[in-house]
């Protein structure tokens, strides 16, 4: 038996079901759901991804059974029709369109109308009664096929319907009649001829082909791969084609098409929402340039298709369980769904969805966890105006609110622009009339994205929500002149201030102070079944050792902000960060220019209160949950100005020679500071630094025990590559902590560990773990020595390397499961080899990253530490890897 | 049974036997040796070093038997002797010496005529007939005693000493009589009780007691402890305790004490050599106070003894089958031996023994191979003065050619002072009057020492010939006074240039030049040996791939010397070195601050010739012996100048405007260049810079071909940390290859591999390995990396890491095979779990260091390649190790 390679829909009952996706992609499988739902959906056939990846793995061709089942499918939509294609008194006319398992709006191609000859035209007009609409598909299909099956240029074609309209004197295209239009068919076909050297073809057959042709090829063009990319989309088989017969939205005011969701994408909220275009076909509603009417006027101007719709809407996200994105069209009064997906939705409309749907006992509480991506979270969390100062700013412009959040940038006015800005460590607004998918790398780049017309499911619209993109779209009083623009009277140039909040449509001119929203209920709700997942699974000994989230802290504000969103404990309290405050940073400067011990211990007495202070603050926030401190780790020369008027500047407060204090800095100095005299390193050649610390840390955790206080104090030494460096540091430190027992005449349960930050400390991980009472991940820094990468120099090759695909993530932002990712699971496994129950933790920045929180579950690690508002996060992608691992 | 602690010898036979080194140290097995071999040796008893080891293992408590023991030998000992310790009549006197298994000098302590006090003087007195000889020896006792035993300041006796001369109006010792001596002993007495608040101990036993604890407890002393660090001595139980009865060299003019080898320890000729000093004990010969005699003219002076001292070295030399360092006393008209070992040497005596002695054939060549340490090898190639200009130098003084070699630096006076200004990069050379076991330090960092006292078995002789030290000792015109030394009339102050001839032992005043010293047919025997040993074991297939000795070299004339030297192969060519040279660099330049790919492309052009012409100098020198080029590893600010100045000259040559060059510069300046834009990474973003130098190299190789030569081309691509940076490198380099084959018409044979020297290509070594045809370690940057150090900022903290401990050794000078030696092994085994036999090599600079050369071999690496003169060394210590780990 030949393989399956298409699968047919239509007429009540289909080959293919929602399950398919993989095989049929997501338009294709929900099509054939739709048919076997009895939803009314025009007949059709899907050809697999098979084909895609076969035509891709074989130089481009087909399997040899491909054409037969096309004739197969094809002859049974046309008996299921009644038409045929290409006839000449009723034609058949069918869609081709992409359709991969993972949606990609816009990246590939579509052709309509396609059955369109000279034969046809006459037999369209005939059977519809209306020669203006089938002239009208003939030429929109001839500028179709042409540019998009063909590769001619669209203004080929735009510009030869601009003549027309100018030599007629109207304006709009509705206004041309069908002599125009059939004259406009006959220049086109001309233009074709003149640009391709051959004719356009009349065979249908040979335009089918054409389109299936191109709609695979679009698969691997340079926008669909940049998407990919941008979007982490890897795995699939390619895309599927489906040939579908034509309805018309465009077939006079009795007609028209639209774009529904079963709730409010934005928001979230239980409400039907969606736009609509009288006499249109669908690519008018997506391409933004007429601005469409809401769905709820549909009402009015169709009742009974609305109340069909609403039976639909209602129907489909009942048996999808979930928030169900439409596209429909109305055919002379008869009601079409064209498609039907998940809907993509901002944050907080993830977050309302989830919630509102557990409640409804529409999902499970396991189900709703994964309703919101982690990078969906992360918009709860983005800048949004301060509202004190809001009232007093001036809105220059109001456009739809499209991408919720604020942002604020320099304006720009081409993509490659706003990458090249942004480069250069810009923060760029992208100023467009409106956006296409050409745009992506540049909408990617900025903060934030304004466009001048289009609608809420305009290009610029979903892929800045998707992106999680504050955009402000549709915003007609910004007119767009090449690399500047007026609002009203006034011209703003390129580089100029404005700051746009996508939560309201509004437009600020100048830059206007953000802050960060306030959390929900519902986020409090949904992270606590997040909490409980994660936790539960622990109790019911899935992993025996716990999983939590903590937070990197340094300050006891931080400490308090990180409790609020509910971290467990501090993986990371940097103690060099406490030295930059005022005050505490000159006389830790009077300790590194000191030229004996003696001056240095005589510093670092006046700074031990200061930072007992700061101490007793971070534990009175945490109130007995884990605080780890990490001993100084920067290289000293951190601390030292670098210009000389600065130099000048201290060294008079410090008292001393302008000149001794810059041979000092030279001295200092370092070729390669990060691999050079810096953390642990500093506790060996200046134990007395350590010495301070540690004691600063364990005498406020007296302090605060004594008061009845509870507290959880972890020591952590930074940069160990050697057994030998913990052994000597952790003596030093014993010795010092026993003093303060006895000083105050008590004692406080304390660990003591390391991070894991220097290969070399992975790889003989079992005999630092001797002296160790706990492992914290230093990933940042295991990443930059594993790769060889600075992470500061990174950015002269970190671009080529993203786009040739020799990374495919950046790795400081995701861990490289591969490599450092393997020292990691070594150090786990040979630390618990000596200590089986050793505590692990991460506390690089790749403690907030979803996917990095994933490994570590898997590797065993017990805790992740993050920067505060990256706890919900967290927690988030924590309950995630639970029930993953757990192969819910 | 109680166990046995202590091994007696004399009266012709002994408990112990040369065999016994590490349980009786190596003095202790010799004493009991010599004693079986019917050498005269004075009678006694060794202490075991399993005592030592016990005494710290227990809280510096000995095993209970031992003072049974003890009492027992001694009981043994005084039978022999036919005397008793402390005797009034005729009282037997011990020495009490230390020694280890392995020698170290002057390193622990020695107490001398033992078993004195207020009775047993007269007794001795009255034995010898000799009342000035007995006074001076109880003197003598107490000094010691109290200094050593006691950790009385030497200065106490001393200045009392000094007085006593003073007040006798006398110079020498020897000027004062027995009745001032008895004098003396009395102040003696008084100083020590007056300083130790107790009488000095009567009780012979009691000092026997106090002796032994002082030599245990001189094992751990610091200057000890530093001796085994440099010296790399490890594993060693402890030190044993020699008591041995006395014999005296001091018993007036028929009396005297020597050191004697049965070759030159200098050159390693047959030659019996040595010195002596009549009417003198041991210390004296060793302390370097008086100027010893040659040990010829001892036959003038005693036949007897002289022929009886001719007997006993060729027959020591004979039973150990090594040349002898001895030595003697003469007490009275009889010869003793106090001691024999293999004696210690200079790097050419070292070879010309091992290769007479094969000759001789007292020794098999694989012997041999062990009797040249790769540190005595590399001395053949120190420094030594131009003789071309030889002539024309100013001696300003001569000194005893103590230690061969040359030496030009800065003088300082005090060890520590070399210390200090070694680390600041500085050269210097020692001046000392005379070097003490406190001076270690100072003496291992300078360059070469100086002395203006002392013999060629000096302190400051022996350390500095163990060192490979250029040593001039003796220099008596030399006079040294705090920080300065006067030559003549003029004053020579710290930090003055002067240059010394260890080889000669001239004194020079100001920096002269040096060059390196010609190869002697013996080394290239010696070497061939080593050759021979190490590729029949290949061929016998004990390892089965072949163990090679290649060289970095990056010039046709380094190929050269290298292959004078015997290199089999390149290893590292360093493409970039070449750009270097005038001319090229300028054009290198103008390739860097190109603004587009065309002007890039246009420099590289012109650099393409150039190169080519490079590599067929290095392919033609290496006549058909692989070649591994590295394609452009530094970043490209390398070759851009740094100050203002150097900017507007390249500016200038260039044709540009300094400011653009500038910017230039600031935009390719990195924070941690170490881990910046450099290697492969320059070849993904700048392919054409590769593309360039792979087309001239197998242009150059094509055209050796083509004129008949053999040429074996291997590219090697660095700092790939990823499979897909290799396979895309990998891809353009065969591009271009096709296309030069194609242009001149044939083919070569070549391969392209990688540097694996990041520690993600070593975890990731089985991908890697897909795709490279060999693998060449990159150890430098591997321990960089895998360290977290930087090689150029380790200088501030490598100090104390050495000195605490935390390091045993500088990991960029010997390779550390627990963490990088981890990643080299990990990287060997999955790299052949992918290709079995793939070639493997080591092109870091432990590629000639012997310890690290061992560790290669035994992991299975095919070839080490290091600098041109340290291929006889990596030659020596590739034939060790194959000897050692196929266990001969």
């Amino acid at each position: 038996m030949a393989t399956k390679l298409i699968y047919f829909f239509g007429n009540g009952s289909a080959e293919g079901k929602s399950a398919m996706k993989d095989l049929l992609g997501g338009k294709g499988a929900n099509l054939a759901e739709m048919t076997n739902l009895g939803v009314p959906v025009p007949p059709g056939f899907t050809i697999s991804t098979e084909v895609c990846k076969s035509f891709y793995e074989n130089n481009r061709n087909y399997p040899e059974e491909l054409e037969g089942q096309i004739k197969t499918n094809l002859k049974k939509l046309e008996q299921i029709m009644g038409k045929k294609l290409g006839d000449a008194k009723d034609p058949l006319l069918v869609s081709v369109r992409s359709g991969a398992a993972v949606s990609m709006p816009g990246m590939m191609d579509t052709i309509l109308n396609l059955g369109m000859n000279d034969k046809a035209v006459i037999g369209l007009a005939e059977v519809t009664q209306n020669e203006r609409f089938a002239w009208d598909a003939y030429r929109r299909f001839i500028q179709m096929f042409g540019n998009v099956a063909m590769g001619l240029d669209i203004n080929v074609f735009e510009n030869i319907l601009a003549d027309m309209k100018k030599s007629k004197k109207v304006e709009l295209d509705t206004d041309l009649d069908a002599g125009d239009l059939q004259q406009l068919v006959d220049k086109y076909k001309k233009a074709y001829k003149a640009k391709l050297k051959k004719a356009f073809p009349q065979d249908p057959i040979e335009q089918l082909h054409a389109a299936i042709d191109a709609v695979f090829g679009s698969w691997n063009n340079e926008k669909a791969i940049k998407y990919r990319k941008l979007n982490n989309i890897t795995g699939l088989l390619g895309t599927a084609v489906n040939v579908q017969s034509m309805v018309f939205g465009n077939f006079g005011d009795d007609s028209g098409t639209g774009v529904c969701f079963s709730r409010d994408p934005s928001t979230g909220k239980k409400v039907f929402y969606g736009e609509f275009l009288m006499n249109a076909q669908g690519e008018d509603v997506v391409a933004g340039i007429r601005t469409p009417e809401t769905i709820t006027s549909l009402k009015k101007k169709n009742a009974k298709a609305y109340k069909q719709l609403v039976e639909i809407k209602d129907k489909l996200e009942n048996h999808y369980h979930d928030m169900q994105d439409m596209e429909f069209t109305i055919q002379q009064g008869e009601l079409f769904i064209l498609q039907t997906r998940n809907g993509k939705r901002t944050g907080p409309a993830a977050l309302k969805c989830a919630v509102d749907m557990v409640k409804e006992k529409l999902i499970t509480k396991e189900e709703a966890i994964f309703r919101v991506t982690p990078g969906q979270l992360d918009q709860l969390f983005h800048p949004m105006i301060n509202p004190k100062t809001k009232s007093s700013l001036n809105v220059i412009a109001k456009g739809l609110n499209a991408s919720p959040g604020a942002a604020a940038g320099q304006i720009v006015f081409t993509a490659e622009d706003a990458e090249d800005w942004a480069k250069d460590g810009k923060k760029v607004l992208l100023v467009r009339q409106e956006t296409s998918p050409e745009d992506i790398g540049g909408m990617d780049a900025a903060q934030g994205i304004l466009t001048s017309t289009g609608g809420m499911t305009s290009h610029a619209a979903v892929v800045a929500r998707g992106m999680g993109t504050p955009c402000v779209a549709g915003c007609k009083e910004v007119v767009v002149s090449g690399k500047s623009m007026k609002v009203g009277a006034k011209k703003y140039k390129e580089g100029d201030l404005i700051t746009i909040d996508g939560t309201t449509g509004e437009v600020f001119e100048g830059e206007v102070e953000l802050i960060n929203p306030v959390v929900t209920r519902d986020l409090a709700t949904f992270l606590g079944w997040a909490d409980e997942i994660r936790h539960k699974a622990v109790r019911d000994g899935i992993k025996g050792k716990g999983f939590f989230v903590r937070t990197n802290a340094d300050q006891p504000a931080d400490a308090k902000v990180a409790r609020n969103f509910g971290a467990e404990g501090i993986g990371l309290c940097r103690t060099e960060h406490m030295f930059f405050d005022a005050g505490k940073l000159e006389i830790f400067q009077e300790m590194i220019v000191a030229n004996d011990l003696d001056a240095r211990k005589k510093a670092l007495k006046k700074l031990l209160p200061l930072q007992k202070k700061d101490f007793k603050g971070i534990f009175k926030a945490m109130n007995g949950l884990p605080v780890t401190v990490r001993l100084l780790d920067p290289p000293l020369h951190e601390f030292i100005p670098k210009t000389n008027a600065e130099i000048k500047e201290l060294a008079g407060k410090l008292g001393i020679k302008p000149a001794d204090l810059k041979k000092k800095a030279e001295s200092l100095h370092e070729l390669n500071p990060m691999l050079g005299h810096r953390g642990c390193r500093l506790g060996i050649t200046y134990p007395e630094i350590y010495d301070m610390q540690v004691e600063a840390i364990m005498t406020a955790a007296c302090e605060i025990a004594k008061a009845k206080g509870k507290v959880e104090p972890e020591i952590m030494i930074p940069l160990v590559g050697t057994k030998k460096e913990l052994e000597l540091l952790r003596k030093n430190a014993e010795g010092v902590i026993k003093q303060v027992f006895k000083k105050k005449g008590m004692k406080v349960k304390y660990k003591i560990g390391t991070m894991i930050e220097i290969p070399r400390a992975a790889l003989t991980a079992e005999t630092i773990a001797e002296e160790a009472d706990f492992f914290s991940f230093g990933t940042n820094d295991l990443t930059q020595m594993t790769f060889g990468y600075s992470r500061d120099d990174i950015g002269s090759f970190i671009g080529d390397y993203l786009d040739q695909n020799v990374l495919e993530r950046d790795p400081f932002q995701t861990l490289d499961t591969v490599g450092v990712g393997s020292l990691v699971d070594m150090a786990v496994k040979k630390g618990r080899s000596v200590k089986e129950n050793m505590k692990m933790g991460i506390c690089g920045e790749h403690g907030g990253d979803p996917d990095s929180i994933k490994f570590c579950y898997k590797t065993g690690l017990n805790y992740v530490s993050c920067s505060p508002y990256r706890v919900p996060i967290a927690r988030l992608a924590a309950a995630q890897s639970v029930l993953e691992d757990s192969g819910k």
